[in-house]
Parts: structure tokens; C-alpha cells; sequence
């Protein structure tokens, strides 16, 4: 750092000395990954600050790297993708882990960690999941709130991406999602709204796509009416990298810095449009300003940037990992589930598959890390074996040791490894071309070759426990019949080898529950037939019905549906209630159950509370969550758990009040294990807000009765009317201006005229 | 008609004598049913004339009735309704039922019958698709088009409508349709392109809904751009009664004609309009000379009105009902199939269920017909067999007898009567309250009675024939397997009793096919979950993937395809081929297949050509109807059928160069006997045109690399760039002008500017 910046940085103080070129710099990047500083006499007036990938690690390039996410990056701790941390519905643990990643961006002399992002998963296809949390927004903003303190706590910036559906990578830098507004506001920006008004990140990255036809990048509605507006934010919003089209145009729309350097070119532009009168100068101001706070937001974290304990944060990372491993299913096997391997069992094991091995434990992007260490499942088994557990890799991967057998050699390997083992351990997953930033899935099939294996060794050995790697969907249901116990790490970082093995070990108790549906097929996913688009758009066809919510409303078998995951113990659910107080917007719910552990091992359980609606105005989905919370249980012992709704959660966004509302009537609050696994479902009645439309003279005859003005005055004038009560159906929804016209009723346009005028009095 | 009027009427000098204010007073009706005249010192200058609902019968109002749909009208035949008629699949037939109507229009005076309809059949709960013909553009398109040449052969008009997109009943008057283009072109506008270009209707009726936010009624796209620029339109537009929201923009939009009256309030606003300089008085004539159009087209008619033969009108519905009637399933009883009734089984039939009895034959609404005469299943099928059989209502209908009976001892009677009968005849269908202009139904199914009656029934006799009446899908699969044979004769008309008891003894062998899919659960449709939208919006969010391209796309299963329907023999094919000759759009491709009745008795196949273009820029469903034909064969004998597809056929609506393109690559095209019963499937080679679109700044590398200019360029420029092959998958995504500005590849901005200026030159 330089002396001068050591000094008070007063930003209004700064601001005011600056010339109109000078804070024209501030608003892009000196480089890929550094602010501009501004230097005046050789004299530092705004130092520079670095800022750096990526959600679930630092991703620091050396200088000369290439841009595409893939160089040298200096050793950070690899911890677990948020596919990974979001499957442990665990606030705390996410914080804790946010706390890790906030100090190791600190000891780097780096400002801001570019993460998380919240898009939320539309189709498992989506080549960039892995760095999400969820296919449902309460799960997403949650987890992402606690892992922006952590980091934040630590004197350090988040940057909360990509804002916003950015929810593919097909065509990312040009596609226009086009998704009607009531979708934005329940689907795809309310994890972002949770975040931005309870944990203030430092900054929020604009998207590379365009919302509706317009670029992120230069969105005015989203990046300043609703984000600052309406969320109060009051960080920086920077570009994605690359994501800008029309500098002057996102000044005016609220993006305040550019990444990274134009190499001036955007500088100058954003200068003439001053000059021009096409920009207000007030415009760049509000911007510089931003960034001038985001530096001295920065600096005292930089005049002491500490250091960070490599083991402990891998002991953490380990703990994350097998807090978000998933054990989908644990049948008995004569007799008795495969899980956990008790230490002879463990001891009778056979490793198969490269996999448990060579781990895929990240994705490819902006977001992979150079890890300070790294686990593998196999060296992990046999450590707590305290033996050298026979292993075969079944087939190869591509970062896997050189093995020049041909794969029916692999095969055939791996079954004489498995036949006669007590237990069959066989590691499956996505081979990193699978997926990456840049590209979507077109499938969510295993490789076949794995498939293949798992097939022979299953023939050999029935007693198989698949362990799966990925960041996303896979299908399961072509081959998971021989699958009795079957669990996924997901891309669980640096130490989810280890920590897989203390799952299957026990050492671990798993309490991972999923953030997104296992489709049984591709056809059946939400965006199928709408997903990416083409030609530059795509169309949110689903609307509101995404994930879980599509599977409900058209009833649609899943393999394994949102919110679920096994325990080695289990839990029972008793003494639920649902008490309302207050009413309109004003109105709270208090969810209250009792969880107890039934089983013969301590555990945790994820309670998770959905809400349905099912007589509002619009077409709600089924249930939707909006409260969850994980309880650790000693056998036998309970827990009353007590979730608290508001008005927000038992509200929708209302397409004509473009507002959210929250309708009487009866609400259906359940209380489940999964969304599929209801423990208690209970009706409690709300008062609500009047939302009854103005009348108009185009309201339909059955608004006109439901008015509690117009009603008894349109019911008079039925009287001796063809629209007796037989018609009535047929005529419910003919605007009063047209029956009127028609003279089927007692009131002509003018009398219509007044009748709307008195109801609206 | 008056004396003046059948004098040469001569357009151009009666418009060029009309002040502005009889030119704007012919833009809207005398009445109810009338156009204005106009009358100047006690001469008929224009006379007016009438026009009439409806699409499968006159519904001529008499003086005073109401004007819901439901009052007196004079006696006409009642022909079935076009889900019935469309179900017969043959255009000859429809093109007689046509000439049929168009003789009792013109013997009734009426110089216009309000018909077709061609809407899709976008959800099966839409309450009006018993008006229309499909779920699919190319058989509605085609069957209208015959009826309307049929009609208008007779010197009188039609109306198609409803244009457009008016696919629900709910909230019909406000809704927008929110619809893409491509969605637009490909399923909801081709019916009526297909019927304007090749049958020139004399009139098209505007849809009272808005289309993407604007009312139907005053759409200069729909009404102007499309249906007259772009199709060559020559005719006149009616609005929908009482779908003028403002009249000014309608005749500014191409709206000639405003029904029904709006008691002179509309002329003046028109008239005021061309005086404020804002309606350019051009338009005004414009659609008044249109108005005169029809009226001179009238006229000979009117002069001649003829009459026409009740018996033989009669005798066609029947011929008609039969031929829509849909045999889905005859399975084997005892080791035969349960029909035809031979006559010794006809001796032994009993009839269950009120529908026989009190038949449902045509739906409510505008639509619906005083018949001169009405035949029952019962009483046809009683006189087929010469014999009282016994019978049972099992169930009340409103419309029917009176019968304080319980439903208990409804159905005990019923049990009774079926109890030991050789075959019991099961009648069931929706009630008429469920379907209806004016609302949609919310769910598929039969009523609990109903269906409780044929558990009741089955129980005591399995040799059960159900006969469905019902003016769309009901839902099948909850009792189907009580239903060894199973029809549906729809929506059949004044004869619709005697047809569906020919097709039972065999009198007629069954050739109808289904037009719409059949699903097995309302949660299976493509519109479930957006219809019928709310608070004024519909979202189409399944695009172009309706009906069966829905159920195909997501390999979803149906009770009965689109397509499907049995016969009384059987039919195979063999020698199927195609032939591409021209390219681009000359393309053409004959398909020929050979058909044999391999059966034992005469009866007619509908085949069927569907189209797949797997490989295009744009997602396209699995395959499209393209083509059919209807041949009647004796057994034993053989017929090769050729059907020819030009480029249009091929095509799709590019939703950036907005216009039909044909992509060259392989096709799919398969001859079937239904959408799921291909009996051959061909690739063909197809020499399409060139759809590269231009290259930009921010076409993509791998839009780039594919380029025929551009492309060699850009591969050198790869050359040392961190983008190797390894990294092209991530990159494959990413703008030229991206990669200029990272530096990743040997082109700056100014280089870029230049390759792309070479690319397009």
C-alpha cells in the first residue's frame, strides 16, 4: 500500500478533488483484476484494490495468466461448491465457512472474493450449477446471507452474482431471458433481495445475459430501481467480466464499475457523453463515489492483511463437505442397510471406480482453485481401515494416472475386485468436461462406460454402495435398482474425499437433504423444450414453476424430490401448530413442531416448513418453502422447533398492483422431512389486504358482483334480465361495458359511468 | 330486398355518393344481426343484409330474442360440430356438409352463416372447442377450407374466426394472449392463412382478446400487416359481437365492420376522428368499400334465395356424425372383439345411461341450433334391431325426463337391466352445463355418477361398449379399464343418435381419428399451470410444443394419441418412399405408400404424413402433421397414396430473419396411422437455403468458426491463444468482441471491425 492511503481516505473529500477524466478512470478496471488508482504528481490520490474468483475459494491469478479462468492461481483452500454447502441446509456452517474464505482473501491483499452467486437452478442442464445453491430461493438467499457475513465479517467484500437470470451458460454474453415480472420477483430475485437487505455485500455482479431485451449490464430497472431503490442496497455494482455493451448506458442505469480494463476506451466514451450532455456528470459521480467507498471500505483490512491456519481451514472444509453430502437411499441388504460401514464391514471393503481416487471435487470457470491439499476417497477409506482396502478403477478420466488397458480390461478388473467383498464401493460421476462455466449439459446421464461397470459389479456383487460426484442433477433411475445404498458428495472441495469417507464410515452423520429435484428424466424438468433457447432468447416458458414446483403441479414422479436425504437415525414430528397473529400485512405465523430422534445415533434433521395458497387470484404452486431449520439430536432426545412466517411469506407479486400481496383465505401450512414427505399439514386462516381492482367499466359482470359496492347495485339490475341464473355462468365473465351495449341488463353506458364512479367513491 | 338493390350494384359510384357520415355509419350494424343501409329521400342506396351464427347449423335469431345464444331461432339442421366433423378427417365430406349450410343459409335470407372456427385446441378445458377442429393447424386448416368453399359455393359467405389466438373462454373479452411469433406462425395463424389463401372467406371475425397486449379488434399487425399484406386477404373484417374497445383504432387497424350495433355511438366517434385530421378519411373508405363488397356479393343470392331439402340435409349430418365418430378401443371379449353387433348380438343388447336417450349433440352458445328434427342412440339402435331392448338410464340429465328416483336406485335399475345381456351398451358424456361458450370446464372428468353407474354396471356384465358424448377430451384412464370398447361420437348433431348406432351394428364401419389427444391427466397438458392465466395475462409458456408435439417432446403417455382411431378391418403399408426434388424453397417431397385392407370388411384409412427436422438452429418438435389423405378400400384391396410436401412444409418461422425458413440437413418424414403408429419412418435429404446470419462484433467464436469468410480467419488467430482445443468448449459461447477485448486471440477491436466487414461483403 502506498503512505498516502494509510491516511483517512475521505471519499467525499477525494471525490471533489477529481476531474471529470480522473473519475471517468474509476469506473473500470486498471487490469483483469484491479481497480484504476488515480496518481496526481506522483502522489496516490485513490490507491488501487484487487478483487478476485470465486465463490468457494480464492482464485488469485498470477499475473500473465489467461483470462479464461483456468491459470495458475496462487494455493487457496478449496472448499466445497455450493452445490456442496447448500445440501447442508446449514446456516451456521455456511457462515463459518464464509468466515475461512473472508480470511484467506484478506491474508491475499485482496478487497472483494467474487462470489456467491444465487441464480437459481432453472434446468439441471445448466453447465454452471455447481456454483448455486438451489433451484428454489429461500434455500439459496439463506445460505448465501450467512456465507456473505462470514466473509464480510472478516473486513472483506462479497460480490453477490450474477444479477440476474443468469440461469444457463448457452449463449450467455447475448441471450435475453424473457420471463414475465411475477417470475423475477418469486423465482429469480427474491435470494438476492434476502442477501442484499440482511447482509449489505460490498458489491453485486451484473450478469452477462439481457432480462427482457435489455443488457443486465445496463438494466435501470434492476440495477437501480429494485436493487438500490426498493433493497436499499448501498455497495457497488460491478460487471461481470466482459459483460459490458454499452458503457454510458449502464453509468446511467446504476453499473458502476466496469471489468475488466477497457483499456480507456469506455473511460473516454463515458467522458464525451458528459461533454455531449448525453450523460449527467451527476451520473459518473454517483458511480466514482461508489467505488471511492468500496477502496476505503478496503483499506484498513489491507494495512493488515493477517494470515490463515492451512490445516484448520482444510479440517473445515472437510467438515462442509460431509455436512452436504446427500445419502439419497440406504436399503436393507439381507437384512440390514449397507451405511454406515461399521469397522469389520469397513475392513471387507472393495474400492471401484477412478473417481475415489483422482476426485472431481470442483468445477471449471472463474470459480477453480488451486487447492492447498487434497483428499481422496480412497486414501481416506484406507486410512480409517488401517488397511490397504482393495481398489480397481473400472474405467479411466482424463485427469485420472495413464492406464493404457482397454476399459472391458478395466471391467473385468474391477469385478474380480468386488466379487466376494463384504461390501462394494463403487464411485461414479461426471467427468469434468461435463460441466463448466461456458457451456450447459445436454443430457444428465452418467458416462455409459460408468454405467457399464456398475452393471458388471453389481452382477459380481450385490451388496453395492454407489458414491457420486457431480454439481448437478444426474439421472439415477437407468441404473440406480443396483444401487441399494446410493449418496452423492456432489463437488464437495479439497477434503470431499475425506469427508465422504467419514460419511460412509459413520464418523459422520449425514444431514445433507437436497437443494434441487433428481429428475427421473430429462423430459421431465421444468425448462425441457424451452431450455436455452435459440436465436438470442429464452423463454421462461415454466413461469413460477420451477424445481420442485413444476413436479407438484403436474404431479410428476421424481427419483428423489426436493428436501430430501437420509440419516443414520431418524426423526419423528409430533405436537404441530400453527398460530396466526395479526392480519394483512401485518399478519405472523408460528410454526411450531416437535422433532424427536428416534433412532440409536446422534444426527441432525432439516425441518422445513411449505406454504400453499390455494385460492389466491393467481395460480400458486402447490407449496412452496419458506422457513427451514436444522435441529442436532442425541438419541431420544427432542426438540421443539418454532419457524416463524411473515406476511412475505404467505405473499405473491401481484401482476396488476405490481406489489406483493397477501390474500385472505385459507393457507395450507405443512411441515415435512422433504417436499415429499409432509409430517403434518395444517389450515390456518389469514386476514388479508383488500385487493380488490378499482371497478372499471371492462370489469367483468362477476367482479361487478363480488364489489361490495357495485354488487347489490348489478344484482338489482339483473332483474328480469335474459341473465338469469341459468346464464349466469355463460355471462360471468362479459365486461359490464358490454352488457350494457348488448341491453341485457338494466343500465346503459352512462348509468355504467356512474355505477363505476359511486363503487370507486 | 328492395327494388333499388337489384339493380348493378356498382361499388365504386355507391361509395363515391356517400357523405363521410353514411360511409362511417356503414362501419357498424343495424341490430343484432343486420349491416346498415343506407336510405337516402326514401331510396335504398345500400340495402343491408344479414348475417347469422353459426359454424355447424343457421342460428337465425327471430325479431326480440335475447342475446346471449340462447334464445328462438328458426329451425335448421343441425350438423355436427366441427370437434365431430373435424374427426372424420375427409374434406370431401366437409366440403358437402359446407354446400349443405350454404343452401340453408341462402334459403333463410342471410347473406353471411358465422363459421368456421379454426382456433387450436390449446388446453382440452377451453369451453368452446367443440367449435373448433384440432389441436393442430394443418388438419383444422384443411377441413375448414373445405367447408368454406363448400358454403360459399352456394353464393353466400362465411366468417372465419375467431382471428386470433383466442383459445380460452375465460376472461375472453380482456385477456392477452402472450405469445411469441414463432408460436403465432407456426400453430395459432396457419389454419387461417391456410383457409384465406385457398379459400378466400368472404369475411373474417376478428377474437375478442388482445394478442400480446392489443386488443384483437384494433391489431394493425393481425388485421392489416398479416391477414391482407402478407396472405392477400380480399374480403372484410367483422369484429367478434361486442369485441370494439375503440372503434377509431380499429378502422385504423384494417376492422371494417363493428357488430353488433353500437346505436350510432361508434359512427360519430368515427366520423369525429376523420374531422380532427386523427382517422385519415382513406380509412374510412377503405373499410366501407369493403362493406359494399359484401354487400354486392350478397346480393344475387338474396335475389334467389332457393330452399332446401330437410331429408336429405338430415341424411348428411348422419353420414357426417358417423364418419366423426372415434372408435378407440374394441378389444377382444371371450376371444372377439365386442363390435361391430352383429345382429344376433344387437337382439341381445342393453342400453344404459340418459344420453341415450336424451342425446347431447351440440354445445351452448353462439353455435347452438334449433334442430328440424333430432335423432337418439336408442331409438336407432331399437330400430335397427326391430326389438325394444332394454334400457336404464342409470344417471338424470337436466335436459331429460323428469325422475325422482335416487341415484341408487337409478343405478340398481341399471344393474338390472344389464345383469345377463349380451353386450350392454354404456351411454356417458359431459353434461351440457360443463361445456359452453362463455367459460372453460377446470377438470376432464366424466361425473362421479357416471362413472359410478359403469363400475356398478361392469361389475355385473364386463361386456361393456361405452359410447362417449362430449365436445372435447374427457378423461379416460380413471374407468377405461371397465370399457372393453370404447367410441366417442363426440358432439354429433341432430343425427348424431342414428350415426353412432350405425357405427355400433356396423351399418358404418368406423374411420374417424382423433384430433386432439386424449390424456391421461389434466396435469399431462401442455398449457396446465398457464390456463387460463389471470388478472389479464395468458402466458403461451409451451410454445410451439401443443398437443401431441407437447406429449412427443416430453415422451410423455397419452390414453389416445393424436391421430388414432380404429376400424371394424385393418390396414397395412408397405412401399413407402420419398422423393426430394428442387432445393431451397422449390423444395418438394412426394411421399407415396401403398395401403391394403387386410381385413374382411370396406372401410377407409386416414393416412397420415408427419415431419421431423431434427437438426435445425431452432428446437422443433419431434414431428408435425404435414399431410393426409382419406381412402376407402375394399378388403382385399390396395391403393398407393401419394402426398406431396413443399418447402413450406419443411420450414420454420426464423424468429430473427421473421420469415419461413427451409434449413437444408436430414428430415424425418414418417407415414403413420396415427402420431404414435408409424409404419415407416424415412431421412431425407434436404438442399435448404442459406440461413447464416450476418456476422457481428458479437457473433460468437463458434458462430465465427463456422463462418464461410470468416471462419479460416479466425481459426489462424486462434493460433498461441490460451483458446486450444481444450478451452473451446468454454469459449465456443463467448463474442468476438469479448475475446478481442481479453486479448485472447490475435485480433484487437479495429481488426475485428474489419473481419467482420469482409465476412458480409
Amino acid at each position: 500500500m502506498d503512505d498516502d492511503a494509510a491516511a483517512p481516505f475521505d471519499v467525499e473529500r477525494v471525490l471533489a478533488s477529481l476531474t471529470l477524466e480522473e473519475k471517468a478512470s474509476l469506473l473500470s478496471g486498471l487490469d483483469f483484476w484491479h481497480t484504476q488508482p488515480v496518481v496526481r504528481d506522483g502522489q496516490t490520490v485513490v490507491p488501487s484494490v484487487m478483487v478476485t474468483d470465486g465463490p468457494h475459494g480464492l482464485r488469485k491469478q498470477a499475473d500473465g495468466a489467461d483470462h479464461l479462468g483456468i491459470g495458475d492461481s496462487v494455493p487457496a483452500t478449496c472448499f466445497p461448491t455450493a452445490a456442496a454447502l447448500g445440501s447442508s441446509w446449514d446456516a451456521d456452517l455456511l457462515r463459518r465457512v464464509g468466515e475461512a474464505l473472508g480470511r484467506e482473501t484478506r491474508a491475499n491483499d485482496v478487497a472483494v472474493l467474487l462470489g456467491p452467486g444465487v441464480n437459481i437452478k432453472r434446468s439441471p442442464l445448466c453447465g454452471r450449477n455447481f456454483e448455486y445453491f438451489s433451484e428454489d430461493p429461500v434455500v439459496a438467499g439463506a445460505l448465501a446471507t450467512a456465507l456473505v457475513e462470514g466473509v464480510q465479517s472478516r473486513g472483506v467484500g462479497t460480490s453477490l452474482k450474477h444479477f440476474a437470470a443468469n440461469n444457463q451458460e448457452a449463449d450467455r454474453m447475448r441471450v435475453s431471458a424473457d420471463v414475465d415480472e411475477r417470475t423475477l420477483r418469486e423465482i429469480y430475485l427474491p435470494a438476492f433481495e434476502r442477501v442484499v437487505t440482511r447482509a449489505q455485500p460490498w458489491t453485486v455482479m451484473c450478469a452477462y445475459n439481457k432480462v427482457n431485451g435489455v443488457y443486465a449490464s445496463q438494466h435501470d430497472w434492476l440495477l437501480t430501481t429494485v436493487l438500490r431503490d426498493e433493497w436499499g442496497f448501498d455497495g457497488l455494482v460491478v460487471s461481470d467480466w466482459g459483460a459490458v455493451r454499452d458503457r454510458v448506458a449502464g453509468v446511467a442505469a446504476g453499473l458502476d464499475l466496469e471489468m475488466p480494463s477497457s483499456g480507456g476506451r469506455t473511460d473516454a466514451e463515458v467522458v464525451a457523453a458528459v461533454r455531449s450532455g448525453a450523460l449527467d456528470e451527476a451520473e459518473v459521480d454517483a458511480a466514482a463515489r461508489r467505488v471511492l467507498r468500496l477502496v476505503a471500505r478496503s483499506l484498513p483490512a489491507l494495512d493488515a492483511p493477517g494470515s490463515f491456519d492451512v490445516d484448520a481451514h482444510h479440517t473445515l472444509a472437510r467438515e462442509a463437505a460431509a455436512a452436504g453430502t446427500v445419502l439419497l437411499r440406504n436399503d436393507p441388504v439381507d437384512g440390514a442397510p449397507l451405511l454406515p460401514l461399521a469397522p469389520e464391514a469397513l475392513a471387507g471393503v472393495a474400492v471401484v471406480g477412478e473417481l475415489a481416487r483422482t476426485p472431481r471435487y470442483q468445477g471449471a470457470g472463474s470459480s477453480q482453485v488451486n487447492p492447498t491439499r487434497l483428499d481422496d476417497a480412497l486414501g481416506a477409506l484406507r486410512a480409517a481401515a488401517g488397511a490397504d482396502l482393495p481398489f480397481a478403477p473400472g474405467y479411466a478420466v482424463a485427469e485420472g494416472p495413464a492406464d493404457d488397458r482397454s476399459p472391458e480390461a478395466l471391467v473385468a478388473e474391477a469385478v474380480e475386485t468386488a466379487r466376494g467383498a463384504g461390501t462394494v464401493l463403487v464411485f461414479l460421476g461426471l467427468p469434468a468436461a461435463y460441466e463448466s462455466e461456458g457451456y450447459d449439459r445436454d443430457h444428465l446421464d452418467l458416462p455409459a462406460d460408468q454405467v457399464a461397470l456398475l452393471r458388471a459389479v453389481a452382477a459380481a456383487n450385490p451388496r453395492v454402495v454407489v458414491v457420486l460426484a457431480g454439481g448437478s442433477a444426474i439421472s439415477v433411475a437407468p441404473w440406480q435398482d443396483a444401487a441399494p445404498a446410493l449418496l452423492t458428495g456432489w463437488l464437495g472441495g479439497q477434503a470431499g474425499g475425506s469427508a465422504v469417507a467419514d460419511v460412509l464410515t459413520g464418523a459422520v452423520t449425514p444431514s445433507g437433504k437436497l437443494t434441487e429435484t433428481l429428475p427421473l428424466r430429462l423430459e421431465d424438468t421444468p425448462a425441457h423444450g424451452s431450455f436455452p433457447g435459440e436465436l438470442g432468447h429464452v423463454r421462461y416458458g415454466e413461469g413460477v414453476l420451477v424445481g420442485y414446483r413444476w413436479y407438484d403441479a403436474r404431479k410428476v414422479d421424481v427419483a428423489y424430490p426436493f428436501g430430501h436425504g437420509l440419516s443414520y437415525t431418524t426423526f419423528a414430528y409430533d405436537d404441530t401448530t400453527a398460530e396466526v397473529t395479526g392480519s394483512g400485512t401485518g399478519s405472523r405465523v408460528r410454526v411450531t413442531t416437535r422433532v424427536t430422534n428416534t433412532g440409536a445415533v446422534a444426527g441432525a434433521e432439516v425441518v422445513q416448513v411449505y406454504v400453499g395458497d390455494p385460492h389466491a387470484q393467481v395460480q400458486r404452486p402447490e407449496r412452496e418453502l419458506k422457513a427451514f431449520a436444522k435441529v442436532r439430536l442425541e438419541p431420544g432426545e427432542s426438540q421443539v422447533v418454532a419457524l416463524d412466517l411473515d406476511a412475505r411469506d404467505l405473499s405473491y407479486w401481484h401482476p396488476v398492483l405490481r406489489r406483493w400481496v397477501i390474500e385472505g383465505g385459507e393457507f395450507r401450512v405443512a411441515v415435512g422431512a422433504s417436499s415429499r414427505d409432509l409430517r403434518a399439514e395444517l389450515a390456518v386462516d389469514v386476514t388479508g389486504e383488500d385487493v380488490t381492482l378499482p371497478l372499471r367499466e371492462l370489469s367483468t359482470l362477476g367482479e361487478a358482483l363480488a364489489h361490495p359496492v357495485a354488487g347489490p347495485v348489478v344484482r338489482r339490475a339483473l332483474d328480469g334480465s335474459p341473465i338469469d341464473p341459468g346464464m349466469l355462468a355463460m355471462a360471468t365473465d362479459m365486461p359490464l361495458a358490454v352488457i350494457a351495449d348488448f341491453g341485457l341488463a338494466g343500465f346503459d353506458r352512462d348509468a355504467l359511468a356512474r355505477l363505476v364512479e359511486d363503487a370507486n367513491a
